[in-house]
């Protein structure tokens, strides 16, 4: 049979890797697809700068609209990132009859209910593993692996910048800033480090996840989001002393009465398998109410990890060539007419527990006001530590976990901790989860 | 459509963890399967036996052959376990153009082989993703998602009981047989725990896993087994001294002259993500040339979490019902015609590192003697602890860590490191892996 025409849009990091990966391992892959799969077509903006990858045998064009319109072109694979042109060449190979693979998180999930159902109307099929955790093959666990289950909810790893910042804070004591610094130095972190610090690229992938694992549309507007660049030495060393590490996590649970989604740093016991996940790998648990809960880690990030999951789909895309499409794999392992409908809460009406660190005149009856406080709002305290002041200070840091509270409690007790006298300053929050 | 029949050999832990979940799930699994699936007939030895499931319209008997011949019988799930007559019931199932589930991985192991051969003639599936480390999806993992990937090695806790075993004795500081016999007390472990603590049944689970793997056939009797009835507590807290834990695990490396299948306790360095799988859980870690370390983890036995497998498998099986057999997912990930050859190397021919602890006199000299034992077989020592004897004590024992080397030469110098004058007992020696 005829090889497969891929045609690719934008050979960067994660292009250059899959040229690479179709070239070092042809034959498996064509063992494995049961047809061989070549980049036939390629488009970038600079298309005579040198690649780390061979180009020979391939077509190259400045125009990425060239490519999907080229009636050769089989499959397209959609590497530029973000959402315009992307979304618009996506829709369009859709409509000229053209399987799509991307590793896009922004357009899935800002644009991605729009294109799934444009695919559904073409008969095409859209995937998108690589836009997840990188190499770590999660959409297809979740989605074509734990379909016995009903995911109860799911913890996710899935910034590597972020948590290799988190790590090297942890094991060498360092301030944020210097970290972040250090990263950016060796590449770890963009020149603009916002979408990762701040949690946006998190929370694009979380909103995949959850619509995955719940079979809900896509709601990225409806994820609550906070970064990791309010995280100070001092925070992890406590959290540490308390028996915790501090993570930045994607969350998503079913509750009883809808589904809470958020992307926070968050208070994890030291042995759960999360905790240990270092540097800049990517780790997801999925908790089923059959399996019970499961964990895939991997390298989220870099050109072969990321290429791996590219190239998985375009073999997984060439084997379903054949099928009709009510036969394929479901995109939000739903058929989109059967989607739930469950509202996303908000964060004020999730339930949670709560590390706080407040600054408190060294005074006796301090912590009598806050633990009253707290207690005013329904709020059980699990621990407290008080330690000495420094010599000459004249306030203390106090340190308490809570039990699990309505995160509106939360607030009104944080709003009038911070109105007592004895306290200065603002309320230092971050979320406990067992995950268990 | 009307529902898809399922025959079910076995009705005990797994396959009432099976009816259950079909019930419970009904309506996500045939969303997902796109026809609803359920239990029509089921075989048992006591058929009148209460079961911790419903039996409400399924045909049950005492023969479990009626089942596989009954034209109404759609997907055959065999859940009895052992090689006869689940083989013969597999081969008849197939012979009467039924699609097969099973859980049965010392069947597949040693007579998988023959099992895929029949299934390519007849033209139907054999799934077996239940086989291997229960509910974690590691077949499907390694099958479907890595498949860009040539797998360079896999390293698995692969056990829950001799996991349950080693963790314990690790917390608890507790003598190997103590903790077998609570474990047997609590469930963990059967009367006769052999096939768990001697290896058998990780190493059937292992062979199934370097098959996937690597496109080679199943070669049970080339693996290398040994259990964990010979790891003391010494051994558990000398490795904790120089930094490592010991868990049991199944390996397979795709060496430059052969594939090395191997199960027995190992070494890991005490940061490994493997380390930290604690308790009757399982992993199982795969390197990709492409995307690098994964791992997989989650429970590898009970009810529900191995029905969980299974049900994935009837789910998958039913999506392909439409299919050519050409274009369905093959058994190996590689068409059986297209398996590699290159041959299973046998354990002497293996490189590895090594743990040794051994018995001396209280002597001077007696360190330079070993040494220069270990020298003679070109043996590099990685460290050496020799602490003071106790109270009274002639012999002091003497912990090494070697650098890699090929094992027929570690091999040679245990023999002659028994031999010496100084030296008493036998050597106990543990392979040790870094696994990066």
């Amino acid at each position: 049979m005829k090889p497969v025409n891929v045609g690719m849009l934008g050979i960067g990091t994660v292009g250059s890797g899959v040229v690479n990966i179709l070239e070092r391992n042809a034959d498996v892959i064509s063992r494995r697809a049961g047809r061989e799969i070549r980049v036939s077509h390629a488009s970038a903006r600079h298309p005579e700068r040198p690649r780390s990858c061979r180009l020979e045998g391939i077509a190259l064009t400045q125009d990425p609209f060239a490519v999907v319109d080229d009636p050769e072109v089989e499959v397209v694979v959609e590497l530029i990132g973000g959402c315009e042109p992307a979304r618009e060449l996506i829709l369009r190979a859709m409509a000229n009859g053209k399987h799509v693979v991307t590793a896009n998180k922004a357009l899935i999930a800002q644009h991605g209910n729009e294109i799934f159902a444009r695919a559904c109307e073409a008969g095409v099929t859209v995937a998108f593993e690589a836009a997840v955790a990188g190499g770590i093959p999660i959409i297809k666990a979740v989605r074509e692996a734990l379909t016995g289950n009903r995911v109860e909810w799911l913890a996710g790893i899935i910034n590597g910048t972020a948590n290799y910042i988190l790590t090297e804070m942890f094991y060498e004591g360092r301030e944020f800033g210097e970290v972040l610094a250090e990263a950016q130095r060796l590449g770890y972190a963009e020149a603009d480090p916002s979408f990762d610090v701040e949690g946006i690229d998190a929370a694009h992938k979380l909103t995949i996840l959850a619509s995955i694992a719940f079979g809900i549309p896509l709601q990225y507007d409806k994820v609550h989001v906070e970064g990791i660049d309010h995280i100070t030495r001092a925070d992890v060393a406590w959290a540490e002393e308390l028996g915790f590490r501090i993570k930045h996590l994607g969350l998503a649970f079913h509750e009883e009465d809808g589904y809470a989604l958020r992307v926070h740093p968050t208070l994890l016991p030291r042995r759960h398998m999360l905790s240990n996940v270092d540097g800049v790998m990517n780790a997801v648990m999925v908790n089923g109410d059959a399996v019970g809960p499961t964990l895939y880690y991997g390298a989220g990030a870099g050109a072969e990890p990321t290429a791996s999951a590219v190239v998985a789909d375009m073999i997984d895309v060439v084997r379903e060539f054949n099928l009709e499409p009510e036969n394929r794999v479901p995109y939000l392992a739903f058929h989109t007419h059967s989607l739930s409908e469950g509202p996303v809460l908000a964060m004020r009406d999730v339930e949670t527990a709560y590390y706080l660190r407040l600054s408190a005149r060294d005074e006796p009856g301090v912590l009598a006001e806050v633990t009253r406080v707290l207690g005013d709002f329904g709020i059980s305290i699990e621990a407290i530590i008080q330690k000495q002041p420094e010599a000459g200070a004249e306030h203390v840091p106090i340190i308490l976990l809570t039990h699990r509270v309505r995160e509106r409690q939360m607030d009104a007790a944080i709003e009038r901790l911070e109105q007592l006298d004895k306290t200065t300053g603002r309320v230092v929050r971050i979320r406990v989860e067992s995950l268990e």
